[in-house]
């Protein structure tokens, strides 16, 4: 459904859409006079029948900036503690230098300063494309951007409908296998340092959490929401393990909180793996080199941002961009898991 | 010295430097004719003085971009590991983004390619000044900033002639105090994991770690050089352990070599801090959560990379801008270092 077919015509959309073919020309050429909700529906069907409005026509006919933009709303003390964000930088980076592009980079306090990021950046022809990180539950991005008529790539796919290819790393296979390896090792008591359920991929990893331990006939495992900052995972390991039944094995929503559990466990005196098993997310490269090193999941940042930028080249050359599906993110059994003591 | 005077007058630079008006006249307006050696000598005298080319008026005559540049020459698995770009972008990014301007970023994988950038972010106006980094020896940046005509911060100074404002953060008290500490605390036999010693922060710590040593009447100590990264960190700290007669302490040049090292003693099953101190450079966010707590030299990249973007910006708005000092990184005292064991 998703290769660019040349009979699809603004015809065949409207009838599939149950819209006008003006209103279809009017979606598709971003002219004012059509809702954000219809025109993404119309930007949606008109996606999945091969069809996509021609960026490319756009852009010649505009000034182009050769630029690529990325926007991120996170607290800075986050971002400077999570190496996923270089990682991925980097992976962008190796494909747009060649090409000649620029990545123009905004790193903002809020979802309201965000979204106004993304106005000016297209009234001021900064970019002329975006990737998406971070996606959120029913995320205002989607809409506004297919409003802007910015060409976007997603990371991952949103929850709702969306006219953009998304690249995706699927991770709840790797959540999953990380409690079926604990669970094959013989821990019962299992609990979750999960990110934040504002994000969709805090909440999915969650919810793989929940249905592993589900699979393997285990009962429910506590779950500590946090920020996904170092802090945060130090204190949520503190409380994990001073209480009276402490779990015997940490699922860690990404490496950074892992670490930081690991620090805090040598801190009270729990041996890891002997006394409690850990594991991250993401394999950063600092699980290697940490002791014991982390069993972890690794979902490659680097390519994948390599994969979003030919995505979003490809989307921007020929208006039409399939989404990608890149290998799941899988588990990197090292030293920080072991059987349970017994205790 | 580097405060603006109204009345330095291209005779008084011209005068000062030897050379004619013309000369100084067309080294300032940036046009050519006048090889890079003399247009450096004599911004640099013009800066001395007070004095520095109308960048103002220059950007005012062209148009400008409302967006600074960020260029990286570093491996991308360096860059992934090490928390100290994202804090500093982040810094930077809290100016900028209040200000409606924007931070184009570029990694890329060698000095070539870098220089090229440079020379494409002018031609295409893609920024209006830029961020200078990881300054080298003779670092062949400055000149030709100078001669694009670019505004230009550097991050510490350079060991040449520079017409550019330089944002310092001192690094060699903080190092001398890491060694002092150590000394105090009984050690004779300390080692020095090193950076690249073609990057001038690299070296400077190198050299303060030796001065260090002497100022405190102790014996030379072993150095190893590596590219920063967690990897050569790791390595360099087991061929260190591995030793007949091991360091007692090891003093690495940054935070992510100093992690991979403490990871490594754990794994030969050597204790920190009983039998190994070990200190760290610049104290990124893991340094208080891994176990035990990173003895470090804090460099408060967030605070550097808010002066730099204030700096660039105060150059771009009245041509002019003071170098600015700003405190110097300072020893913070963690769980990390201890007496020797008397081994």
């Amino acid at each position: 459904m998703k290769s660019t077919s040349p009979k699809v015509t603004i015809e065949v959309v409207a009838r599939q859409a149950g819209v006008s073919k003006g209103l279809v020309s009017f979606a598709l050429n971003n002219r004012p006079g059509v809702s954000p909700e219809t025109r993404v529906r119309i930007l949606q069907v008109a996606k999945d029948l091969g069809w996509k409005p021609s960026l490319r026509a756009r852009s010649l006919s505009t000034q182009r900036s050769y630029a690529l933009g990325l926007v991120i709303a996170r607290n800075p003390d986050v971002l400077a503690s999570d190496p996923f964000f270089p990682s991925f930088i980097a992976g962008v980076e190796s494909i747009l230098a060649p090409e000649g592009r620029a990545l123009v980079l905004s790193v903002v306090p809020d979802e309201e300063t965000e979204l106004r990021t993304y106005r000016s950046l297209v009234a001021d022809g900064r970019v002329d494309g975006v990737f998406v990180t971070d996606l959120r539950l029913n995320d205002a991005r989607i809409p506004l951007l297919a409003e802007l008529g910015l060409p976007a790539v997603t990371l991952g796919r949103p929850d709702g409908p969306s006219p953009f290819p998304a690249v995706t790393v699927d991770d709840t296979p790797g959540v999953m296998a990380s409690v079926a390896h604990l669970a094959t090792l013989g821990h019962r008591r299992i609990a979750h340092v999960a990110g934040s359920s504002t994000l969709l991929h805090g909440l999915r990893r969650r919810e793989a959490f929940t249905a592993a331990l589900r699979e393997a006939g285990l009962p429910e495992g506590q779950t500590v929401e946090t920020d996904f900052s170092v802090a945060a995972g130090s204190d949520a390991t503190r409380r994990l393990l001073t209480q009276d039944r402490p779990p015997t094995a940490i699922v860690y929503a990404n490496d950074p909180m892992a670490i930081a559990g690991l620090g805090m466990a040598h801190e009270l005196g729990v041996r890891v793996p002997d006394e409690l098993s850990i594991t991250g997310y993401d394999d950063i490269d600092f699980c290697r080199y940490v002791y014991p090193p982390l069993t972890t999941v690794s979902a490659a940042p680097m390519v994948w941002g390599r994969s979003a930028a030919s995505t979003l080249l490809a989307l921007m050359e020929s208006g039409s961009a399939d989404d990608v599906d890149l290998p799941a993110a899988r588990l990197v059994v090292r030293g920080s898991t072991a059987p349970p003591s017994g205790k």
